[in-house]
């Protein structure tokens, strides 16, 4: 297989091809998207020329900062003028908020796989070698500041390790450099619903379920309890407190995932295994103690296998590994932090 | 409805039929296996004449000793001369072990439900009534002590409450007065898993991932990483670490397990629902500081509830909820202490 040969492992991962045009940009505005086509040589499935979708917000010449997030988030990182539908972070990104595109250009991907039409293994590597072939179209030589929450974190650590040169500070949130086995193990178990539904042609009814599931992983006992009544007797069914609201983020989740795509991320995130110790960026570490996905002891160790300067920062949440979505203070006061030391204050 | 009638709620729940013929022993030997027909009134059912299936093993004239395990344990506890394949239980019951049948009687029961047959919503109370029915089959006026785990603690404690003059002492371990919300979350999940798997006609496929799923709740984080080796590509699917060892045991449990067997137990847990101010009789609480389905802080609750005199054991051990069937020595250790209190030094 070319892979294994010497030529292929020193030749670049990613390069814009030649034949393609560069890539087009919007009318001027306060935020444009793009698409860059790119020769990829994926780890698991080979050379693959691939589009990848971007957002770009933001001040022109300000600091660049690239925000990601967790399998299921997308480009659209926050709302503005040009694109003025919500976004998943306007918690975080947004005029006055942490990441401010007044101050910073924010740099954002759809992920390789999101569109539901790579059907092959992903690794969190390769998701790092297509944001650095996005820099490259771009013509950004080098990000101030990477945030990333969960797959995000990890595509984010890649980064730091392939591309290490082209980065001046990580983020990483609820996401390390491994998966955990029994993590791993939650969501073969979600892929095997999906596969479950398929038999019978219905995908989308086992991705609903199989988001469901996860649902259970990004949140905790402490929140349900508060949240849900118990069980009750429901024409001759018992019924779960949970159950309606569960159905009802299944419901959505589907109504706008491809299955493949769904299986297909889910799969990546248990591909990552990296060694923080090839890691010698400044990186803040921000765990959430009560995370059930990610076990902050996980991020305990990769604090201290990192090689360059290393700031941990854990939280408390009732939320678990949805807390960067959920707590909306606490994470500002970290970004803000981090932020203030990778772009100046500027941030 | 005739169970909202004052003459239905004075009127006992559980009694022998008139008609039926008395229990049939097997010939004399140090175990006997027998079947209480009973009618019972379901809480959420009504009336229902139900066979209840029970095993007796060990001492004549002994204390007697009712012991209960979780939604799939059944009457077989432990190995005997009569009956010589292995029980749910080999580790605690037996000659020489904490539960010993030279010492006490030894009573069990096949949950009402687990044949498959009784397709209703089943309350632990009623379990409970049933036992005291099987109880008059036998003459036996009164249990020297209850020993339920999971499961078969919150029948125990239904026990206490509902018939707690025939009860000397109850030994409850991880099993509480409630099915927490999240884990009446995750138990319907299950469910839907095998109502998909219904919907293609092939139950047995999601009875085994549902099996899986629970898996998952009975056991931690910290044991699965210690276990089960990183996730892999395998034939172009990512597979992870535990997923063969989670495939064998939902196989196994398929073979032998009714799907609505399974659907109405675990149904049955998130029935549970009593105050414990109702329970005034001993009861030792036992709880696994790392049970992810039964938490920790529920069985708190429970110790400082009790009304009568009430000794609580936290243990530890990465095996979370199923802790009572691998910390081998230090249930023994409980159980000793508790039954040398409930049977004056008998068991």
């Amino acid at each position: 297989m070319s892979l294994a040969s010497p030529a292929a492992a020193t030749a670049p991962r990613f390069r814009l091809p030649q034949e393609c045009p560069p890539p087009v940009f919007e009318a001027v505005a306060d935020a444009r998207r793009g698409e860059v086509v790119l020769d990829l040589v994926l780890r698991h499935a080979g050379p693959r020329r691939l589009p990848v979708r971007y957002e770009l917000a933001g001040a022109h010449g300000a600091p660049v900062v690239l925000v990601a997030g967790g399998i299921s988030a997308d480009r659209h990182v926050a709302a503005s003028d040009t694109f003025a539908e919500a976004g998943w972070w306007d918690a975080q990104v947004g005029r006055g908020r942490a990441i401010d595109p007044r101050n910073c250009r924010i740099l954002s991907i759809d992920w390789l796989g999101a569109d539901g039409t790579l059907d092959a293994p992903i690794d969190p590597a390769d998701q790092a070698d297509a944001i650095a072939g996005v820099l490259d179209a771009l013509g950004i030589d080098r990000l101030d500041a990477y945030v990333g929450c969960s797959y995000g974190a990890m595509v984010g650590l890649q980064f730091a390790a392939l591309h290490g040169a082209r980065l001046r500070r990580l983020v990483a949130i609820s996401g390390t450099h491994r998966a955990h086995p029994f993590s791993s193990a939650w969501r073969a178990l979600q892929r095997q619903v999906v596969a479950l539904g398929a038999l019978q042609c219905d995908e989308r009814h086992g991705l609903a379920l199989a988001r469901q599931l996860a649902i259970l992983s990004y949140r905790t006992p402490a929140e349900f309890d508060e949240r849900f009544a118990e069980a009750a007797v429901v024409e001759n069914r018992v019924r779960a407190g949970a159950e309606d609201y569960l159905d009802h983020c299944g419901a959505k989740y589907a109504d706008r995932t491809a299955p493949t795509a769904f299986l297909r991320l889910s799969e990546s995130i248990d591909l990552q295994a990296l060694d923080p110790e090839a890691i010698d960026v400044p990186v803040t570490v921000v765990a959430i103690a009560e995370d059930r996905l990610v076990p902050v002891d996980d991020a305990f160790a990769l604090a201290e296998r990192l090689r360059g300067e290393t700031r941990l920062r854990v939280l408390r949440s009732k939320y678990g590994h949805d807390a960067f979505l959920k707590e909306t203070a606490d994470i500002a006061g970290v970004l803000r932090e981090s932020l203030a030391a990778a772009t100046g204050g500027a941030a």
